[in-house]
């Protein structure tokens, strides 16, 4: 495309680098900002830049912090003996939003996943062997759930976690899979379907 | 939503400023930034910044330039007599993309919408009845084609600039509307397909 400006051009390339964004929504959004206030661009660009650069992680759960510790592992309100291993922060958002969970968290910062080059090494397994071997809280990790999709690079991930925390001896559990609840049988694919009934819950 | 940190709170409020990006979508972007290099957040907001305060206006036809005039209106390869109206920049690299049209452009800035407060006195229409009036290149202007989507908010504005236009005598056209091409009649709607009957091409 013959863009009018070299400044939108530039511009236009940048936001394109951003995931889900290609080039014809890029100007839409840069047009847009164009239109408005100078203030609005300003004030975009100067929370990215704070973002990027101010931002730390829990030197426990690696989750993203405003200080040392983040605000779930340094509550005293929250089960410090159980830990639900996650892949980034929106899964600990999404968790948080269910209110059902008052444990701490592990976030890996990734999934393994052959094809994109991401390999056990580059996640925070290490950190999670020796938040259960050495715990720093004064209890000990009774139990691990491990929260990842059921996509093929979730299940090789918890296929290796559970291989590696074998020897640590803890308890370990997979949030349950099955028909979403609203959801309808008809609709629901066979592998899923599939697992619901291998994996029926009795009644009390 | 609780977000772990006041910087990404503050980054993605920012961002979901933006037409089409809710607050999940904008926590995602924010998060991808997050992890990939500093430099590319960085790289986003200059031209973010240099795109805002450093673009400037064709002062002939409105359209983004880098110059005192765009391209298009300082080429002498284009044909000065005939001017095509726009809302907006999109639109000229939309028709500028068909190579179908030699000829130059007036981009409105808008389009006469009374619901969101936007009238004639809004756009650059008493700048386009000057170029006609009073044409700074040597050619007089001969045809007015008004590409304008065929909306309510559209046609009003044709309307508009028909009645206003009316008293410069001259030549004023429409874009055609019609079937698309590789449209199945099956699936046209009914307003479409009766304008196409309605507004038919004889075969020469």
């Amino acid at each position: 495309m013959n863009y009018p400006s070299r400044l939108i051009e530039e511009a236009v390339s940048e936001i394109s680098r951003l995931p889900g964004i290609g080039k014809k929504t890029a100007l839409r959004l840069a047009l847009h900002l164009l239109k408005r206030e100078e203030e609005q661009t300003r004030s975009l660009s100067e929370a990215l830049i704070n973002m990027r650069t101010k931002t730390s992680y829990c030197e426990k759960c690696h989750n993203i912090a405003d200080d040392r510790l983040c605000n779930i592992c340094s509550s005293p309100r929250r089960d410090h003996s159980i830990i639900c291993v996650v892949v980034d922060t929106r899964d600990v958002l999404a968790i948080e939003s269910t209110n059902q969970y008052k444990g701490l968290y592990h976030v890996l910062g990734g999934i393994i996943s052959p094809l994109e080059g991401i390999g056990p090494s580059d996640l925070q397994i290490d950190s999670l062997i020796k938040r259960i071997e050495h715990p720093e809280d004064s209890e000990p990790v009774k139990e691990i759930i491990l929260a990842l999709s059921p996509t093929m690079e979730g299940d090789t991930t918890a296929f290796y976690l559970q291989k590696k925390l074998k020897s640590t001896g803890v308890k370990m559990s997979t949030i349950a899979r099955g028909i979403p609840i609203g959801g309808d049988l008809e609709y629901a694919d066979e592998i899923t379907l599939g697992r619901s009934i291998v994996s029926r819950v009795a009644y009390d």
